[in-house]
């Protein structure tokens, strides 16, 4: 085993397993071989749900007592892409120009190589004495996250574990180390408005009845103004329309029907419920506003909500912040905005058990062909979560 | 042979040819086998095109003088459908009720039967001596059009065939045999607008540019306000969008572009240029109004036309349309509507050779299963197609 007191070397190591989206690829083997050594009891506990891939997850624990600080997080990467398109392979985790290239180098085999870094310093040093120290680590987090950190929890819930405050260390940075910690997110809720009409021949629209000016009348209802304007720790709920389908190929026919699909993240203005409410006011306002349909009557249409709600959550536990914000101060000298921007994470099932934060990597190149960390920037948050475990349990 | 002055014999010997698009199915070589005892020459010329089916047509005439007086139709039918949903077998010619059953009975093979059987009668009584009739039948009418009724006028023209007037078979009469005469067609164009956005995450709608609002934008303003009111000979012209086009299925992303497309009937208000003028203005006029775009800049978007344009056209034969307006008259005791609603037919390519009209059945039934035509609209039809060619050879 390498020294794991190294980030470059635990990222170098971790970097090197496969580990897409839902593989293991090595990385839970390596990660328990790393942590063992510091004291940490490891199970790796493999949750199956049909119709989804089997996946593996991790769960570590240092110490007995309370209380427990969670640092969670994930293994699994994105595909790399075309791979001749990277300057240097994806899973090789080169060292070029003091940068660390790799799949996974930022979302977010980094972060998990400097929290190793942190622990084995600390154990080192005999500083990692009061309470224990959690790692929950799922390889299901890029997919359709099922059998991942919602699962694991409640795995480790069943058998008594009980958390005091979670870290996540996804990308939170958004250009700088320490320019961004998140203290909460947005609420998302998806829906898909469907108008059916009467189809036939475009030379006789009488005989038929388009459905599509009817969609874009009520698509219009729907983004004509800004449902807020965000709250002081939020910023403004926002609604996209993602896809309209129809799927005719005939120039000369009328299509019998046609679908939108839509996203709203939404801000602490509202909850899963009076979102989809005012989502519903609109459409009828709408459809009631539509004018000129003669014998074809008022506009009838579909609202289908799609997949779980997400709701929105602000951690108000200050004292973790507080210490989580100090230690980006203490290390980097610089203060970090505390934010509740950007899509969701593991913090979503997370927060149903303490309070979370997020802090880790600056996630310009995530998800991108060269992913890629200064190393300057894995030593700065080995020594800022170095900072955040010692004050948390302070 | 059987009688073919009888038109219900004549259909159902079609009607048992099943000549489904762009098949013959024998329905041609029955024709011929029925004309040439009238004293018709008969030619049965293939047309093909690289990329669609060979089709056959057939050119029958009866006389060398002038004037020569055209009758236009098509024996290839629409797919049955489901058969079993078919009260009588689709090609059995079967007579129910006064009514004779099957696919082509209105659309258009109850026309050619008629046509045969007034040319049979007027044959038989030594009406036939003056001019020619000539006969330009296609098996691409409702296919691709390529092969068919163009290619033929083409290839009768090369070999020295002059025409007159043109009469067109087509199912012209909306409920009651005798309402309704064709006596032009406003114009068909095609179009697709397509925008291009910025793909990216819903939760980071700063890093992406949505194409969707723009592209309802700009289908706002193309269908806002009518295009005309019509004019003495023709219906108002009519935007129909027939589809939109996205296919995003993330409800998390925000896509990269989306494209939609729409069909044009216009009156002679317009031609193909000037409609063509008008959208472009309509959509640049839209693009131009979209505001609060802020760093994005002006909406930009791509139109494209799609396929041929047919130009509008109004037959201004005075003598042609009244010889055939007085024939269902005076045979129906009716006065027709002289129209110029409804799609396309083959008039469009022979409007280029020489006037025409149309007149055939009663369209309810055409391309629906348990299409069927009264037996007695089969014999007032035949009446009519006999008066006609006698005054207009008188």
């Amino acid at each position: 085993m390498h020294d794991t007191t190294d980030p470059v070397a635990n990222l170098q190591a971790l970097v090197a397993c496969p580990s897409l989206t839902p593989a293991e690829g090595g990385a839970l083997a390596l990660l328990e071989s790393m942590l063992v050594p510091l004291g940490f009891s490891v199970e790796r506990p493999v949750f199956a749900t049909e119709g989804t891939p089997d996946v593996e997850n991790l769960y570590a624990r240092h110490g007995r007592n309370g209380p427990n600080l969670m640092y969670a997080g994930h293994t699994d990467v994105v595909p790399p892409g075309r791979e001749t398109a990277w300057t240097h392979p994806p899973f090789a985790g080169t060292v070029a120009n003091g940068e660390l290239f790799g799949r996974g180098a930022v979302d977010m085999k980094g972060s998990i190589a400097c929290f190793v870094s942190a622990l084995a310093r600390l154990e080192a040093e005999g500083r990692l004495e009061r309470g224990s120290v959690s790692l929950v680590i799922t390889g299901d987090e890029e997919g359709p996250s099922i059998n991942g950190t919602s699962r694991l929890l409640e795995w480790a819930t069943d058998r008594g574990e009980r958390f005091d405050a979670a870290l996540v260390g996804e990308p939170s940075n958004r250009e700088t180390l320490g320019d961004m910690i998140k203290i909460g997110r947005r609420g998302s809720i998806s829906g898909r408005v469907t108008v059916e009409g009467v189809q036939g021949h475009v030379a006789y629209p009488h005989l038929a009845d388009n459905p599509i000016p009817g969609l874009l009348a009520l698509l219009s209802g729907l983004i004509a103004t800004p449902l807020d304007e965000g709250t002081d720790s939020f910023p403004a709920s926002n609604l996209e329309v993602t896809t309209i389908d129809v799927g005719n190929p005939s120039t000369n026919v009328i299509p019998a029907s046609v679908s939108a699909g839509f996203n709203i993240r939404f801000c602490d203005v509202w909850d899963g419920e009076t979102i989809a409410t005012e989502i519903e006011r609109r459409l009828a306002a709408a459809a009631e506003g539509i004018t000129g349909r003669g014998e074809r009557g008022a506009l009838s249409y579909r609202l289908d909500w799609v997949g779980r709600i997400s709701p929105v959550f602000l951690t108000r536990d200050d004292r973790l912040v507080e210490t989580l914000a100090g230690a980006v101060e203490r290390t980097l000298e610089r203060t970090p905005e505390l934010s509740t921007t950007g899509g969701t994470s593991d913090a979503r099932f997370i927060k149903d058990y303490c309070p979370v934060v997020e802090f880790g990597l600056v996630g310009q190149t995530m998800h991108k062909v060269d992913e890629r960390v200064p190393l300057s920037d894995l030593e700065a948050l080995t020594r800022v979560y170095m900072d955040f475990i010692v004050h948390w349990f302070a």
